[in-house]
């Protein structure tokens, strides 16, 4: 394809965008494609010869678009918003154009350095403790997701563990924390580390969700009289099901006690402490070794992009580090310089920094704050509606931006009401299960989401309920 | 940001990448800047309000790009290449646009299916045994590189064992084999895996780089009278430093009669067995339990972009699934779906099969073998020019795009000629050592990548060597 051609190709590709983004609520939200639909529509051998661009975009909008659930659509409130915002979307194409791998400081120093740079930007922006800025013994690195901080933290733990106490082979003696609301990555990072899962302890949370410390301190306090590690604690604020947040001043305490790593995941919520107001969800993560979130859930920033920030890079590193002859710095190099992949479980990285800084430039902080209160005020009218509304039940809102709530009746009411819903098409949620009940979960954080959406979704939400036998 | 301004800025983006494909050699390959001055041209507090989005390019033009290495430069011939084809380029386009998360079946059937769909097109494209097809019991999957890969392979060898035959807690008795030659990321992944860089045996290799077979065999006895468990054996199909390949039919038998899984990384030279009469690279996969190889160094792929492969899904979804009830399926899915977030580390993915579906369809299977042989064949020619040229010697060239050479002297002289080739800026070369001396690497391998450029950086190399006191 010569240049010329990816231009009139690359042309097209952005009318194509600003075509699906004007249509967006013209299709159902979820896929309407059965099993295989996909796969048997296309040809199950590779094409011999090379076809025209028109012809791939023919069958994108033919068989693809169909098997699309629209993360980007207004009516999307399932799990957690997707949230691809027009500059961070400009951002990918220059990312994707320049290919640059960021590995090294060397084989980029800009994709480094400007990654450094913005890390730092949202300490400051989000009133984040200073110990995580790249000036001390902390700092921040971009991983793909919220799965692989934790892994990294996990694995950074067992580290320190390791340098300052426990003996080889000790490992099955290691035992982390977090609560039964904690994502499933933790668990997933404890299989991965190979520590067991079954040395991941899940303590009980509160009806708000939120881990119960007395369980915490007691079942520390058993491990430790059974000659166990305590190594670990996971911290949630603002779980997946509902946005509970755990107490995590005094987990904090407790962990410096007990010698443990302290990781704090606040995926989604962790945005919101851009605005002063919710900056509470920080409390007490001055204590924490190592903290995260997703600015690709709710800060307009496309998928992946998770900040993960440690107190003190050092013992990351030295647990990730290898470094073969091929990737040795040139000797003339005569400073000492950061390469991420001593930061991260894969070796290359792509320039990811670059959605960052163009969000927040295309934005402002003001700019962010503005669309964060927008979406916690319609979820705030949204509970309202809800609690207001005869028939439904309010069954957890903590005041940001996921509501959840069931009709009256049992669980196979309130499931058949979900399913019910997402086949309209017009919107789509999902849900979890709270103090042992089925419940929906609306989740406000798109990038095109209005109050007028959030409303259309309540009268679909109340016409479903209505169609359902008690 | 509007529609409308998006589609502006939108051509805007291509238009700047056309003009940078365009004017790619005027700037130096390698950036000259130095540690620290990127970040400290950038303002070190985040804008309160929002930038233009012209502002933002003419920072990117001014600050950013001498910052930049440039992988896409013809020039470019360092550790492997970054290969972002335009087709690569436009697909990821849509899929930054789409904004789609690929976790589960459900949240896109089109992105998963179609990673299925193209996986297996990579089978019969490459020659791939059949076994690692999605109509049996293995298949593909997309990992972001082969450092995940390894890492999954390692975890689901793993999780065999575990379930076969080792009670808990036995994993420090766990032990894995690779040449000295294997990647960096076969000890990362052990470290991760906490099975403890130590139990990775790292085996001799013969003058070409291949593991020596007998060692291999002669370790595994050793471990297996001091009362160890082998387990996982990591072959490698061209090696990073200088293409070699291990005996990998040999390693399988040893692999199968000792109950150990092998998997083969082939990151870069695998791509090369689309073309039939580079098969024999594949000689002995079919004993594989894994196969790993990536697009996104020489098949037109932008990065990240793995292709792994198992023979048994069940043992890596085993090793890696959890389950909460956020992500429960519905009921009402009345069919197994394929959930690939089972299949990796972190939760959340990209849409990524669509850069393999645009680059495949754009290129055609014939096109792609084309632009293969065209740079076996540069590589042939760059390989014979060194070998007729006295003063240089050839340290290791096996026939395919990377030729590792050295010019007479000793190692400083040779760190003093690629320092000063990179300087020029016209070119970048990367190292090695090889036979415990210093070479350098000349990898033909770039989208852009002509005849010409290789005969021009020739000219370079011989310039710069001849300026340097032997």
């Amino acid at each position: 394809m010569s240049i010329e051609e990816f231009r009139k190709n690359g042309y097209a590709a952005i009318d194509w965008l600003c075509d699906y983004f004007e249509r967006i609520e013209s299709y159902p939200v979820l896929s309407k494609v059965k099993p295989g639909q996909i796969k048997s529509s296309l040809p199950s051998s590779p094409p011999k010869n090379a076809e025209q661009f028109s012809r791939i975009i023919e069958d994108l909008d033919k068989i693809i678009l169909p098997g699309i659930t629209h993360w980007q659509a207004p009516g999307f409130f399932g799990y957690f918003p997707a949230n691809a915002s027009p500059p961070s979307i400009l951002a990918e194409i220059f990312s994707a154009g320049l290919g640059v791998q960021g590995m090294l400081w060397l084989t980029s120093p800009s994709c480094t350095e400007l990654e450094i740079l913005v890390l730092d930007w949202i300490v400051e922006m989000m009133g984040l403790p200073d110990m995580f800025k790249s000036s001390g013994f902390g700092g921040g690195v971009i991983q793909d997701s919220a799965s692989s901080a934790v892994l990294c933290a996990v694995i950074a733990a067992r580290e320190l563990t390791k340098t300052k106490a426990a003996p080889q082979g000790t490992q099955s003696y290691l035992i982390g924390y977090c609560s039964e609301e904690a994502h499933s990555s933790v668990e997933k990072a404890f299989a991965i580390a190979g520590l067991g899962r079954e040395n991941l302890r899940k303590i009980s949370s509160d009806s708000d969700g939120a881990l119960l410390y007395s369980n915490l301190e007691e079942q520390i306090a058993s491990d430790l009289f059974n000659g166990l590690k305590p190594f670990f604690i996971c911290g949630t604020v603002g779980s997946t099901s509902t946005l509970s947040c755990d107490p995590i001043k005094k987990i904090g305490r407790l962990a410096d006690l007990n010698d443990c790593w302290l990781h704090v995941d606040s995926a989604m919520a962790g945005t919101a402490a851009v605005c002063p107001e919710f900056r509470y969800l920080n409390d007490g993560i001055e204590l924490a070794d190592s903290y995260c979130f997703n600015p690709h859930k709710w800060m307009l920033t496309n998928f992946d992009c998770n900040c993960f920030y440690v107190k003190d890079k050092k013992t990351l590193i030295s647990a990730l580090s290898v470094l073969p002859e091929y990737l040795r710095n040139p000797r003339a190099l005569d400073q000492p310089v950061v390469d991420f992949r001593d930061w991260q479980i894969p070796l290359g990285r792509r320039f990811r920094a670059l959605k960052l800084w163009f969000v927040i430039r295309s934005y402002g902080v003001d700019g962010i704050r503005e669309y964060l209160r927008g979406h916690v005020k319609i979820a705030n009218k949204f509970a309202s509606w809800v609690e207001a509304e005869n028939h439904f039940e309010l069954t957890s809102y903590t005041g940001l931006n996921l509501v959840c709530f069931r009709v009256e009746g049992d669980d196979a009411r309130n499931e058949k009401l979900l399913n019910t819903i997402n086949e309209t098409g017009s919107i789509f949620l999902s849900h979890t299960i709270i103090d042992g009940r089925f419940s929906l979960r609306l989740c406000v954080g798109q990038v095109r989401v209005t109050e007028q959406t959030v409303l259309q979704a309540w009268e679909v939400i109340k016409t479903c309920a209505s169609g359902i036998e008690p």
